[in-house]
């Protein structure tokens, strides 16, 4: 299969989502030419509002693969990332992204996508939603803790 | 219960989790003084990448209160969230954020927010992961699909 098949692969996920009442996207990961994890957005249908397409391609992609590092995979993705699901793709260690349509179109249909991304650029204190720091020293010690273990897995 | 007390079940959540071998990270969601989800970062123990303690608490959230918009509620997190954890703030519509560690915290003992965060401010061509544009067009067709659809549950 070649980039096109896996993104029409991607974009078929997103009109069969959209025929179901679901938002119009869709992700596939690949690995070794095999799609190894698949999402549709099922934010509306599951009522959980971190199942984008991507963040749910990349956690079945890390389950069928029994791994939380999918270095070798690749994704395709129906439209360029929001925030979320971007910090996903750098969390999953992906290789590499294809997209179809970009977070202008997104935000053109009336998704938040371009919203976020300025307000990851602004300081916590200017963004729109108020962010308060409580309790730092407290906070620390468990990032000690994992400091000092020695057994401890890093992601 | 005061802020301060959220903060502290956050805080213990992260301590608790570093003890069963887990990343450093924990956090609540409360709505009218009552913690409706909780979470601490089960990347490693459920091998998914996306399992951040902030996205466990929205998802458990969500699930309690039967919905996607947790426009009602408050998160505390005992450290600021990554990018990938901030977007799900906005998209979950949370109203305030309480967090103890800082990214810049997070970043001295070894974990990537900073960096992702950094990476976010790039245009896509100059960001480490590459990303390629492909079948614009039809990728569209699902986007015309949502707009034209009148029966669509936004989100």
């Amino acid at each position: 299969m070649t980039h096109e098949d896996f993104m029409k692969e991607a974009i078929k996920l997103s009109v069969e989502n959209v025929e179901k009442g679901g938002g119009p996207f869709g992700a596939v990961i690949v690995k070794d030419g095999k799609i190894v994890g698949k999402g549709a957005n099922s934010v509306t249908s599951h009522n959980d509002p971190t199942a984008h397409a991507e963040i749910m391609a990349i956690r079945n992609a890390a389950k069928e693969l029994g791994t939380f590092d999918l270095s070798e995979c690749t994704i395709y993705t129906s439209c360029e990332p929001c925030p979320m699901c971007l910090g996903a793709v750098y969390w999953a260690r992906l290789s590499k992204m294809y997209y179809g349509n970009t977070k202008t179109d997104a935000a053109k249909i009336g998704f938040d996508d371009a919203f976020i991304y300025k307000e990851m650029e602004l300081p916590l204190e200017k963004r729109s939603i108020p962010a308060k720091q409580l309790l730092h020293d407290e906070a620390y010690i468990a990032f000690k803790m994992w400091e000092e273990n020695p057994d401890k897995i890093e992601y």
